[in-house]
């Protein structure tokens, strides 16, 4: 099995053991006459307001190529993929998946910052060994 | 000469017939800690207000990969390039250069108004025939 695919299959019991439902997989989303592919769609019950909270989760493995090529596909990714959301009036949450240290090479390199907050990227970091979500940001 | 070379002399030259000076090949901004390389940088004297207009463009061939994959990639290059300008306050102008049928299928496909008018990207359109500069958008 590909590193990649270990990664989809890690994010995806970590978001399962965090309560998540996986309702798509992948997730297909319109853009003009295309369709683009998300790897998950998952769901779950919030039950404070007893309403279903929806997101979308991209995974990135960031295994193989330069961590910024890596970056750019996924920036480039999100927000098509966002775009396509926007379009639609959805209420799904977009997250962009990263392993833990992925994200503290983009934390050393001042990245993470620009990431979340001028671009405004959902993120969330994932540990591969444990297979459970480190953190949801914001 | 791989094909992505072509398209940068091709679109190098094609800025030169438009009058343009090439100052920077490639063209490298910060981001974060990290650098970011735009294929070229150029410069224009604009003689209605003799003041110079400063250009930044990314050169894409859609050659080889899905027209999809390509456009993940460089929609996230020019997210980031941005990013980079925006932080520098640079008034220098950022423009994504794709070829005429790559143009032709994204308008067929309903993408180009998406890049431009949602996204905000600023186009260059070249043939790689006549190694011209076909269109500026906007």
């Amino acid at each position: 099995m590909a590193a990649k695919d270990i990664f989809h299959e890690t994010v995806r019991k970590a978001l399962e053991t965090d309560g998540w439902t996986i309702t798509d997989d992948p997730l297909l989303l319109p853009l003009g006459e295309r369709k683009l592919y998300v790897d998950l769609g998952a769901e779950k019950l919030l039950t404070a307001n007893k309403e279903d909270q929806y997101i979308a989760v991209e995974v990135k493995s960031f295994v193989g190529n330069s961590i910024m090529s890596e970056l750019e596909k996924a920036v480039g990714q999100y927000t098509l993929y966002r775009q396509s959301l926007r379009i639609q009036q959805s209420n799904r949450q977009l997250y962009l998946a990263i392993p833990t240290d992925a994200y503290v090479e983009l934390s050393t390199d001042k990245l993470i910052s620009i990431i979340q907050e001028d671009l405004g990227m959902k993120l969330l970091v994932y540990n591969p060994t444990t297979k459970l979500i480190e953190l949801w940001l914001p």
